[in-house]
Parts: structure tokens; C-alpha cells; sequence
């Protein structure tokens, strides 16, 4: 896909947000897991690891590193900020932006979509609905995923308690840019969940506690990957 | 100082922020420029790198590392934002917090600050001004950098152009809490400078472009750290 | 238009800000030469003034009065926030939204046009070029308001320094969203540029201190609205 | 105080928030209902309505009305920000600052107390514990009102629950400044917890659904000020 060797559908990419089970080394040894899992399935999944840990998990394994969010900001003075490029030499390939834990100002998702394209960083924006999705469609980003907020976390699977948001995101997202990627999250705790997410027309998953507080994430990922492969 | 080893003042701390000169492999060749100058003059040098460039510099240098911002957060749900214990992991003793370019609410200066004694991390809290510096006395962090925006990265520095600024400063924090270190900023680019500010009542400065985009940051690191002693 | 008797295009808006000169019983004065231009072309031209000064323009006048900004949220506990239904009971038919001085983000500016529908308010999305307008039509607001925000008080009009970002963005907005209604804003002082702006394809324009800054806003808006009939 | 004729303590301000209750019209009668209960009661009751009511409520009654909010801002370009200058034109004689629904930046909190300060406003910062208590009276409000935010709108009581918060929050701004009135909040429903709020050592108290949600509110502020008054 777009020129970037190591990605390709369906993605299955794992948010590691500040969970204590993906912070430092043990983020680490979570994103070897991934690549196992991704190796075993030949399913391409992702890890989007906390900002400190993204070029040690990055030397460590080959499958694709998002950053959790970039700032659209270029070389400067901006104390705190997280710098695209930064991040891509840091060796992430991608980033999520306007994750529903960091949303942005319509203004600054466009102009950190471009930055991500300037620097060669995938962009993946978060969304929270059909409408919110069409709109950051129009912003030429690589892949949307939408996650209602509300199930965030939950157990209860976007693909299942509302089928409707993620078919309409795919149409919607469609007709404005028929070139965006569109993922789905929130709830997401088993390969049915993933399968089901595919038959509505994504091309894969944004996951974070259903594989990071798994007992077995290893697991639990080639689940999903195989989930990913039949659906 | 506060069982952190390797820090005792007068103390030099150069802000990284985002310049295209102290990012990545840039910024760990930057932060063994500190250390050696650390090492030949005795002074306490601390760096302040980008999130992502923490790791790599800890590992290669032993002078202190401080994160540029850390949020108010525990483990969890909060994609895209630092975690103390992360930034601790990684290999920092202290952060930056509430610089005039990462500004906080008040409730998460006092959470954050808060945080990092609790994960062991010196915090060094931003201000703009003297009742600023006052209220942030109050809260108790490790130390106060007083900068006023006006004058960062002019050139023309506060010891000089806004001595009674740093003085009343001094005075303000010390009467509400005296184990507070205050630090200056802002404009300074020479030993001089430096000097002043010592003089003036500071245990130490906070620097970015005076030393970023010198010529030749390690001659002026040198130079800065020879001024702090004789001052 | 919309339901809304007194608004039809083209039309002027002329946002108070926080003017000196457009505050308090000022305010209430400015207003009152709006609506005498109005009434004197038969063009549409409304008013944006602060939110305390609301109740008491839209007593004196019945041209419309827009609130400069409203929050997404519901009746409830959100001290010091704009509700919606508080505008309009004040005597607003309308609201910016997204001003360039108040940027929301994306998921607040879906949820605010949303509520601005709920409550019977006509939404002004503004925006700061092209693709943020085609993102910002996604989400169906009544009107678009585009605005560079490098020529905002400059004097130099959008609608001659970037006529292609003027006729870029009625071809975006209306190939996502027909209905939308497309104005622009930013540097336009005098009557060729209000008839640019109209024959660049918008439907009016959004002017702050064009009129509120001149000498006689008066003469300014009679100009302004005879100029934007005869486009 | 302070030279503001019609305030005095104790105390009692009442938060509209954005309450159905206390919208528009309701927010008017609301006013009255605080008017006359201090006129019967002698007791100072001040009301903080949303902007857009300060200017109608301001006109009704005689009692001190309060802003919810107001921006560190000045005459100028600031589109949907709360001016302090047309506050106070529109009718009120102070402003909360830093609700804990409308937190600040703390140099924001910082110039919101120097702007009201020169435009005649009555600031009264709002806190969530003593350590920011503390630091919010370095910088010289008229009063502070600390409140829990765990306890707002709970109906446990601030005085009872947690009586040492408000015990150490008034010692604690007295010791930095003497001259700060110390208000506390959250949970407070009836006379009993007022009067514990005054023996504990405040001038007052800040409510909210404890007034406006009460089936008669007239009948719970004449409770609170006879309670006020005993304590």
C-alpha cells in the first residue's frame, strides 16, 4: 500500500495507549508477540506504542510502528510537541491523529495529515461517527477508523452493537475518497468481532485492551489475524 | 540534591525543544557535547530532549536527561499523552513542566507535579512571571524556571534586560517554599548572562537556541558552566 | 432560506469580535446602522456581537444576530460555557462556529452544528482553507465562512490575494454538500472586493474590521451591500 | 469590600451553570427569588448567571451578579471570548475564574485576576485543593472557593465530608494571603452544611444544584443565609 513495503490489508493495529501492560519493556516484549502473531498468519498488525518507546520497540521488530499522535508542527520552538519527524526517524512508519483519548481542531487534523504526508508517515485518523468520518475523508488521509466513544473499552464490539456505524462510515468515507482505508474499533475482544468488522466492508481493526489486557495477547492476535484472513 | 545523584547546582539545563538541530541522532551528538562539557568543568549539565529521543540519549550519556513535559496521568486510557512512568523508564530524571510553549490548567500543574515525586522524577516548573512563580511555589515542585515569554529566544537576556524580574522571583519563591531552586530564562547567550543571573540569586539556567543554534554549542556550553562557577 | 424569514443572500455578516468599538451600548449602535443599511439596499447584512450584548441588539434591531461561538453541549452542568438554547432565547437566529480566533475540534464542530440544528440556529462553519471546507460541508452546516487566516485584518482581500482558494472552496463545499451556502472573509474593505468575493461564486461575505474599524461603518456597509447587489 | 458597595460576608453565590432552570427567563426569576431572600434575610446572595442573561438579570435585580467566566483578554480580536470590559458594562460586579468545568491555564488564571482587578471586577477563583488553593492566593483574587470536584453535585457536603480540605485551604491562603476571602463548595444542600462551612473558617459558601434544583429555591436560600448567619 502507498508505497509503504510492510503494510497491507487487513491491517489488525494495536493501540498500546498508557496501559502499564505496554509501557517500557514490557511493550517491548508485547510488540515481539505481534510480530509473531504476524509472521505465523503472514496478517500485517501494527503496534502503536507510547512516544518513548517507539524507537526501541522499532529497532527491535520489523512489523509496522504507529506513533499514538503528532503534532502539525515543523522544526522549531515547541517545547512538549511531538514532531513528525521526529518520530519517523525514531522509526515509527505511521500515526494515529485525533484519537478519541487526543482529539485535535479540525484545522490541526488537516494540517498534521499533511505533515504525516510530508515526512512519509501513514496517517490514521480516529473518528467517532458516520458524519465526523466523511469529514476527515475530505482531508485526504490514508485510513480512518472509527470508534463510537462510547464502547471504547467496553467489550461490547462496534462490529455487533452498531453495524450501521461502520457501514455507513465505509460508504461515506467512499464517495468523498474512495482511496482511504477504513478501519473500525472500540469493543473488539475476539476473532467474530474481527470477521464481523471485515464483512461490513473495513479492512481491518483498531484494538487496544482487547489484546493488551488479554492473558494470552499472543494469542489473541493470531485470533484475530485468522478471524481477519476467512471473514 | 534530593537523592538524585548526579545533580547539584549551579545547574545548566538545555531545552532541546524541537530544532532540527537536537532531533535524533542530531540530539544524542548534542547531548555528548553536554557531557563532556559537564565533565570538564565540574558543572551539572542536564539535557532536554524530545520524547522520542529520550531513551536513545539516556543510554548514551550520564549527565541528567529531563523530559520536556510529562502529563498528569496514571496507567491507562490516555492515548497520546506522556506518562511519567514511561518517561522515568526510559531513562529520565526530571521534566520540564508548564513551559510557555506546553502551557497546563493550574489543577494539572499541581497533579503533575505531583506525579513526578511520586515516580521519582525532578520537576522543574516554567513560569512568566514573579506572581506566577510565587503560585507555582506553592505546589511544591523540585525547581522554578522563570522566563518571560517576551524575551525567549531574542538574544536579549532577562539577567539584564529584566533583573528585578529574576530578583523578585527569588525573593517570592523563597518566602513561600525556600527548597525551591530557581532557575532563569530566556535570551541568554553568553557567560555573562549566566553570571548575572547567579548573581542575581538563581541556582542555575534554563537554556534553548543560546546553545541549539550556536556555532559551536560545546564551546558555549563550556563557557556557560565557567561563568555559573565564578560567578 | 432555511426556514429562517429574515436571512437571504446575498448577505453581510459583521462580526463585533471584541472591539472597543463594537462592545456594550457601542455594540448596540453598530447594530443600528446594520440595520439601516439593510433596510436602505434590501440586502441582508447581520451582526455578531459578544454574547453579554446579544439580548440587548437583538431587542433593538430585527436584522439577524449570530453569537460568535456556541458549545456542544445540553442543558447542564457547564459553568462558563455557551448553550445553545440560551443564545436563542436571547434573540440569536444564528452562530459562528470555528472562528479562526476560536477554533473548535472536529468532533466539537459536528456536535455543535448538530445542537445549532436541534435549536433552531443557523450554523456558520468557518474555516481556514479548502480541504478544512470541503470536511467542514461533510457535516452539514447551513453556511461555510472561508477565511485565510494569514490575511484576517490585513486589509488585503481573500477575494483578490486568493481568489483561487475562493473559487476552490465553493467547488469543494458544493460538489460534497449543494445546500452548504459559501462566503469568505478576510481583508475586505471596500465595495470591489465584496463584488469579487460574489463573482468568485460565494454567496457573501464574513467582515470584521473592515466595518467595525472604519470611520463611518455606515457608508462601509451601504458600499458593501450595494456593491454585493450589483455582482 | 473592597469598595463594592452591596458585597459583604457571609456570603452566599449561586452557579446557574447551564442549568434549564436557570436559562433566560428562568434565570430572571431565579435572580429575583435571590433578591428577596436576601433583602428578608440581610444576607449578601450573589447570582452567576450565563453570559448572555448577565445583562437582563443585572437590570432586575440589585444584588451582586457574577460572570461565570471571563478570558485574560483585552479590547481586540478575540471572536467568542468573554471580554472583561463588556462584563462589567453589561452589569456585573465579579467573575468566577477557573470553575472546575472551565479550568485555566494557570499564567491564565494569573492575567484573568490582573484584567478583572483592572476593570473593576471582584474575582473569585475556584479551586480543587489546598495545594492549588495555595497557589491560586500568590496571585491576589478577592476570594477563593474551593470545591472538591469528586463532591460537586453529589449532595455530600464539602463541610462534612471533607472538613479538613477546608480547614487546611483557609489556613493555607491566609498564611500566603490574608486578604483572600475563603469560600468552599460542592455537595451543600441545606443549613446545617452551611453553617459547618462558616465554623470551619469560611466567609461563605458557592452553590449550585443545591438552589436551582430544589423544588423551591427561594425557601433553600432563605435556609442558607439564616444559616449563614447563625453559624
Amino acid at each position: 500500500m502507498m508505497g509503504y513495503s510492510n503494510i497491507k490489508t487487513p491491517i489488525i493495529i494495536v493501540n498500546f495507549k498508557t496501559y502499564a501492560e505496554a509501557t517500557g519493556e514490557k511493550a517491548v516484549k508485547l510488540a515481539e508477540m505481534a510480530e509473531k502473531a504476524s509472521v505465523e498468519t503472514g496478517v500485517c498488525i501494527g503496534v502503536s506504542p507510547q512516544f518513548v518507546d517507539i524507537y526501541k520497540i522499532a529497532r527491535r521488530v520489523s512489523i509496522p510502528v504507529f506513533s499514538q499522535h503528532i503534532d502539525p508542527i515543523e522544526y522549531g520552538s515547541f517545547t512538549g510537541h511531538v514532531l513528525p519527524e521526529s518520530v519517523k526517524e525514531a522509526g515509527a512508519v505511521g500515526t494515529l491523529i485525533n484519537h478519541s483519548e487526543r482529539r485535535l481542531k479540525l484545522a490541526d487534523i488537516d494540517a498534521a495529515i499533511r505533515r504525516a504526508r510530508e515526512v512519509g508517515l501513514i496517517s490514521v485518523v480516529c473518528t467517532n461517527n458516520t458524519p465526523v468520518s466523511a469529514s476527515a475523508a475530505a482531508l485526504k488521509p490514508n485510513m480512518i477508523a472509527v470508534e463510537p466513544p462510547e464502547l471504547i473499552g467496553t467489550g461490547i464490539p462496534v462490529s455487533k452493537a452498531k453495524p450501521e456505524v461502520v457501514t455507513s462510515t465505509v460508504e461515506a468515507v467512499k464517495r468523498i475518497n474512495p482511496e482511504v482505508i477504513v478501519l473500525c474499533g472500540a469493543g473488539i475482544t475476539n476473532g467474530d468481532d474481527v470477521s464481523a468488522a471485515i464483512r461490513l466492508g473495513t479492512e481491518g481493526i483498531l484494538v487496544a485492551s482487547g489484546v493488551v489486557k488479554a492473558k494470552d495477547p499472543y494469542k489473541v492476535m493470531v485470533d484475530f489475524a485468522e478471524a481477519a484472513l476467512k471473514a
